[in-house]
């Protein structure tokens, strides 16, 4: 069959099986199928949608499209969590501590920020030294040993999927819950994991719109994870507002540790712990959640987890000492409070607008080719909810003395809306699916 | 704004701006839009469509992309006729001998056959020494000298749609009203025309399936046509099967000057009358149908038709004494009967399975590098409603000695029903659509 047969029965509606699309995927990673039919084909399935066994395959065939990491030789279930990207989310920080000072490997394959997300990996790198492009040797090595490894995708793992998202990226194809279910699976899977733990964002900051939309994606990540012998459960959790009160990379590694030493924002330390204790019981080391979160606040009170972080710190090179020390990461040249435009209560926020205000300032990428100011950020004074005076700081900007404060500023003007009343309050996490 | 966001905006459901659209086909035709991105937004107009101001502007915007053909030196209306393709159809040959003939000029620009269509060009170049590429200047002259010329697409006309045509065929978006329409009327536009005569073939030989998207497609191009200040008539017509009784280049030429003799198939010969009699109206040359229709048939009887025809042959290069001795034209080596394998009425015909038997047979391309045999193809000795008995021929193959038969074969196998009764009778036109 040739591409264009397969287009053909995609665009009318219909289901392609799987070895059609294991002989399309192939096709793409080779090169033999151009870039203009492949672009064709994700419009199509963007459109018409695809159905949990066509993901299924798709997932499969780009999980052949390269090699699979092998974590045999470490005992026990391999869990991994993975979130859509949010704004201030550092939640993989302290959780993959927790969980690995817990006893439960946690092989992490993270991304790097783009837009007005953050990535984990820019996050860590703000500490001096850290490597995330381990090979995959290095990588179950340090796991066997530290319990948990933080790296970014290797060109070996899922090729066809780095040939899709590029794609993508370009065509308006991106926000589609099979293409991203596919996309995060198959890098899941050839990670070697036996469990995920899938936090999907919805809200203002979130880069997938529309609470039904959101739903929709937790739900194919669980029946799609599953078709492939994963374990996987997806929390729905909220993004109208930054996550914690540090945004940009070096502040937000100081966030994490503050959370591991039980003084983190509520929202953020909530977050770790219900993911982390889901994490404990995927991978079997925790019968029930609430015992498992009893075991996740114990590391936090103890100071195992803290203490595993400067493990893994050390292990991928990084200065442990930032642990300790966390004013040894890079500080900015300069402060700039961003004064209340109005008196009231906080009753909206723009988080892609934030995520956007301090990518203005240096801490996030406009392409994949910027660098990234890894003290660039902001600090949240005020959030939902919080009473305000006109003149008092909403946020304190954090960057260099020559980065221009306009763009970010202009963000920040529509970032935040006031009332008369505090709204209702609304928890961080808003559904749970389970597969 | 980049081509993903108005990708984004075409496939959310949106409509897109004349100034959108115009950048959009610029970057195609200048090259810098890459071909992905053009593809993936013909796949979201193929499915979200567009409306008529969308359709308009593409089409424009596509005029502009090249130049055009000025015919402002030659007086009167021109006039133009475009099929969307059928088996048999050989209206233009006859036709615009007529319509020169009764003083309307008739520039007309024509297609080469692809798949189990034929084209103009094939036919006429199944005359010897028949030139198909002529410059424009060239064309004008012949037009303004003789009252019509037919040429094949040049390179400096609507070179967009050449590039975004390439594209649709690889992409499966060919099928899509606003496209097809667009692809149509840019060309039809560049070559200078006042006015078009529009068949839209429905049936089981069109490209186009379905009645009620064959009728959409009609409506779609007389709209945009007046958008786009030309005046256009849509005619439907039946193509559940061939037209007339010879399917192949130069048997369509023979069938096309027994028509003008007066002596050519009643479903041609109809056809031709009723087309090149609303030319005549859309051209001013005559007030009424009635007496259009009177003029033409009187060009057949007097033989200024068949004159004509050969004036055009002349003009353009070939051998104008075809006309009077058509066995000058490329006579097959071998005549083989298809045998009926039932007796019965014919109720019903697969038209598109003439076509590809006829492709088969060496009348057509399978690719455009395929070379053709002109003097290949297929007679029709039985239609719908005709009796048969069993072993009795259906068709007559023409053929050179070499030619393998099985596929034409396996084709035409396919390509009758019977029945103890004639179907009801269907009119060759089956509608007509103003502006």
């Amino acid at each position: 069959m040739r591409p264009q047969d397969l287009i053909r029965i995609k665009r009318d509606g219909g289901a392609l099986n799987a070895e059609q699309i294991r002989a399309f995927v192939r096709g793409v990673t080779s090169g033999e199928i151009p870039d203009y039919q492949t672009s064709a084909l994700l419009m199509a399935i963007f459109l018409r949608g695809m159905n949990r066994d066509e993901t299924v395959a798709l997932t499969r065939s780009m999980i052949e499209s390269g090699s699979r990491a092998d974590l045999s030789s470490i005992p026990g279930l391999k869990v991994d969590k993975h979130s859509t990207g949010g704004v201030g989310d550092k939640t993989s920080i302290p959780l993959a501590a927790l969980v690995a000072a817990c006893g439960v490997s946690v092989p992490m394959i993270s991304g790097r920020g783009l837009g007005h997300t953050g990535g984990t990996l820019d996050k860590l790198e703000s500490i001096k030294g850290f490597r995330t492009n381990l090979p995959i040797p290095e990588f179950v090595d340090t796991v066997r040993k530290v319990g948990a490894c933080l790296i970014g995708q290797t060109a070996d793992l899922a090729p066809a999927d780095k040939k899709l998202y590029a794609l993508r990226d370009v065509t308006a194809t991106v926000e589609c819950p099979p293409l991203i279910a596919s996309s995060i699976l198959s890098k899941k899977a050839a990670e070697g994991i036996d469990a995920l733990v899938m936090d999907v964002k919805t809200g203002s900051g979130s880069f997938l719109k529309g609470l039904e939309r959101c739903r929709e994606l937790a739900r194919t990540i669980v029946e799609v994870g599953t078709g492939l012998g994963l374990r996987v459960v997806a929390f729905l959790t909220d993004m109208d507002q930054p996550l914690g009160r540090a945004v940009g990379n070096a502040l937000e590694i100081e966030e994490s540790i503050e959370c591991l030493k039980g003084k983190g924002p509520s929202d953020l330390e909530t977050l770790v712990v219900e993911m982390a204790a889901e994490m404990l019981v995927l991978a079997g080391t925790a019968k029930l959640i609430d015992p498992a979160r009893e075991r996740i606040r114990f590391a936090i009170r103890d100071g195992t987890g803290l203490k595993k972080l400067r493990e893994i710190v050390v292990a991928q090179g990084g200065n442990g000492k930032v642990v300790e020390e966390p004013s040894r990461l890079p500080q900015a040249e300069r402060s700039t409070p961003f004064p209340s435009p109005s008196s009231g209560f906080v009753t909206a926020m723009d988080a892609e607008a934030v995520g956007l205000a301090a990518m203005a300032l240096g801490a996030g990428r406009r392409t994949v080719e910027d660098r990234i100011d890894p003290a660039a950020g902001i600090l949240l004074r005020k959030k939902l909810g919080d009473r305000v005076e006109k003149g008092e700081p909403l946020l304190e900007l954090r960057h260099a003395e020559a980065t221009p404060l306009e763009e970010a500023r202009a963000f920040l003007s529509r970032a935040y809306r006031f009332g008369s009343a505090p709204p209702p309050g609304r928890p961080v996490v808003l559904g749970r699916i389970l597969g």
